[in-house]
């Protein structure tokens, strides 16, 4: 496999073209970005431990029968992915209330849902990536009626896998995003990421956050952090 | 009936108890305000122009077997209703974009939808009312599952009759808000006002806009359109 033209740069990665029509490169970043790129650092280290952390998550995923984008990890910082056509939406799942929610909603972060929810955001940076409903994302043509059912019940399987992966190494999953997209026989696949910059993890006892919050609220070493979350994920260092 | 404490004053209305304990008295006011009370005025004769059109469809409703919480007009400012606890959610339906949403999706005003949609939006000065999906209702505990069902069955009933209210007499009916509340029984009733302050009208021919974005995007004369309107409602004045 040959890596070609570089096809976007996003905040967090680069996906290169390859010399196969079907895949894409990536190549994870160190950049660190939050509030629509407001804020940004470079963090070493943090390439690697994302790339490594989303090839742990995408490859147990296919273990239990969740298929994704994801191939194979071709370095420390690149990944082999199929080549989807991203639908232009973030479905957000959550269990337990925390981040932009509390402030939409007014109330206090930790509220624990009695089941979790599931929203989508309109993927577009210059809007700031607004909340949608069902009916916008049939106006906007991001996803059929079927497409969105399908969505929401695959993102909410995911959701209990990655519940009790976390749950299983002292981590509570508190909300996470997904990206979706459609490979060339129209089929929808899960794509992107999931990381510690994509979820909200909490220690099971202390509720010490792992996750970007470290960098959104400066709470201390974002690398410290996801390095945790990746020995616990590989059950190389117990939880308390 | 007689006139008692004042309850609540908001931007558009007073709100007296009576010695009833089940009805409450509405005093229109001449008060508009615009971006979430951000650009103010006093328009005279506003009040009794929306008291009017407000009586008129709300009787409109009944007769077609849509019930209210309108009891009767009392004067040229003031209603009585059935006294409700106000549903804290804002019941939007759309049938061409406009406004807010326009902004959100980042798509031009005029779009006509396929079908009707229905929004809600969380009653709440002090967040500006988000934008809401089911699952925070929910977690709001403003209505459950089975009110959410009924709250937009209900609205795009409104719709089609408040559709063909208004064609009949050269209005195009853009979008619209709705307040419901519960009464003492628990039954959901529709409140509030249906007035050009809480709808988008445009002229069918012109597109020239007969509601509150008159005042909110200085157009012209507020009381010229709501008057239109009015006139247009009973019929008293051709459309062309
Ligand atoms: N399998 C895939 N095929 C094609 N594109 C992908 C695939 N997986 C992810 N992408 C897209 O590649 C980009 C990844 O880059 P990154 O995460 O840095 O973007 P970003 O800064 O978050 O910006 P964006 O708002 O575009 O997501 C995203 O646009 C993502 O949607
Ligand atoms: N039948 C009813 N019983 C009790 N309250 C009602 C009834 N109908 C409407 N209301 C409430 O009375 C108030 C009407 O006042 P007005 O429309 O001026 O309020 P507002 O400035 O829009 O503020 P708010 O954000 O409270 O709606 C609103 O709070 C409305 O929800
Ligand atoms: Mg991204
Ligand atoms: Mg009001």
């Amino acid at each position: 496999m040959e890596k070609r033209d570089l096809l976007y740069e996003g905040k967090a990665k680069k996906i290169y073209a390859t010399d196969q029509e079907e895949t894409v490169w990536i190549q994870y970043k160190d950049s660190a970005t939050a509030f629509n790129g407001e804020k940004k650092a470079e963090i070493n280290g943090k390439s690697v431990l994302n790339n490594e952390i989303s090839s742990f998550i995408f490859a147990k995923l296919k273990e239990k029968g969740i298929d994704s984008h994801f191939i194979e990890k071709l370095s420390d910082t690149e990944q082999l992915v199929k080549r989807v056509s991203i639908i232009p939406l973030e479905v957000v799942v959550r269990n337990v209330l925390a981040g932009s929610l509390s402030k939409r909603l007014g109330l206090p972060e930790g509220i624990v849902f009695e089941k979790p929810i599931v929203e989508f955001y309109y993927k577009d940076d210059a809007l700031g990536d607004p909340l949608i409903n069902e009916d916008h994302i049939q106006i906007l043509k991001a996803a059929s009626l079927e497409e969105i059912e399908f969505l929401k019940k695959t993102a909410l399987e995911i959701n209990v896998f990655l519940q009790e992966l976390f749950l299983s190494c002292g981590v509570k999953l508190i909300d996470f995003k997904l990206e979706f997209g459609k490979d060339q026989d129209g089929e929808i696949l899960l794509a992107d990421e999931i990381s510690p910059d994509t979820c909200r993890l909490w220690d099971l006892e202390t509720n010490e956050k792992m996750d970007k919050d470290v960098f959104r609220r400066d709470l201390g070493n974002l690398t410290d952090a996801y390095q945790t979350i990746l020995n616990r994920l590989r059950g190389e260092s117990a939880h308390v």
